[in-house]
């Protein structure tokens, strides 16, 4: 089953100038950092009642890099927390589904679905 | 005290397709829908472990029909629950709002935040 948001991503260019801006926003400290050179990002983040919110600043060549230059700052995607993502992934079919799962932040596994059926919402699935 | 993510809002042409292909990803039902004509939109929404994913069709002129012609579907804001509206609001100060208190869905109370503050991320304080 899809339990919950899992987390949210928002792409950064300056992940220290963005994280003193949410701390002020949420009136407290950054709960972990990451950085995750196979993605090529660094990244912080919250935990807001079960919620992860992600700051993603580009590193190197990547997803991530190419959505900043793409787009900009903002938002990046969000991820369904799934108690399994394979079952989840059998159910919703490979027309649903875009590339192979992967590892994300503290070995999350990851997979991403289309973007043309989730219009125009960067979706993913996530189990911990 | 910000304690969850309280709401995340999508922006969608056409709602009844969107809602159709939402429900074939998380694999259940809409758990509410809500026509908000003082803001010039009809939703439909899912409770993902007490965080709404709203999704947003603009039905008449406002910020979300502007939102639309701009920048096209998909994300379109974040909304952080509050326990008290105004002492966050307090706290942040005027530099970091936006405009004023406003009522959202079933009379939660949002006050947007200034999006030059925020890396390009759209957010919204939110208290039920």
């Amino acid at each position: 089953m899809i339990q919950c948001v899992h987390h949210i991503n928002f792409i950064v260019r300056d992940l220290e100038a963005a994280v003193v801006s949410w701390e002020r926003i949420l009136g407290r400290g950054v709960d972990a950092r990451h950085r995750l050179d196979e993605r090529g990002v660094d990244t912080a983040r919250f935990d807001l009642g079960g919620t992860w919110v992600v700051l993603v600043q580009p590193t190197g060549p990547g997803a991530p890099a190419d959505y900043l230059a793409a787009n900009g700052e903002g938002f990046f995607l969000l991820a369904l927390g799934a108690d399994s993502l394979d079952a989840e992934a059998e159910r919703l079919g490979p027309s649903l589904l875009q590339g192979d799962t992967r590892t994300g932040l503290d070995g999350w596994r990851v997979r991403d679905l289309e973007v043309g059926q989730t219009f125009g919402a960067q979706l993913q699935l996530a189990e911990e």
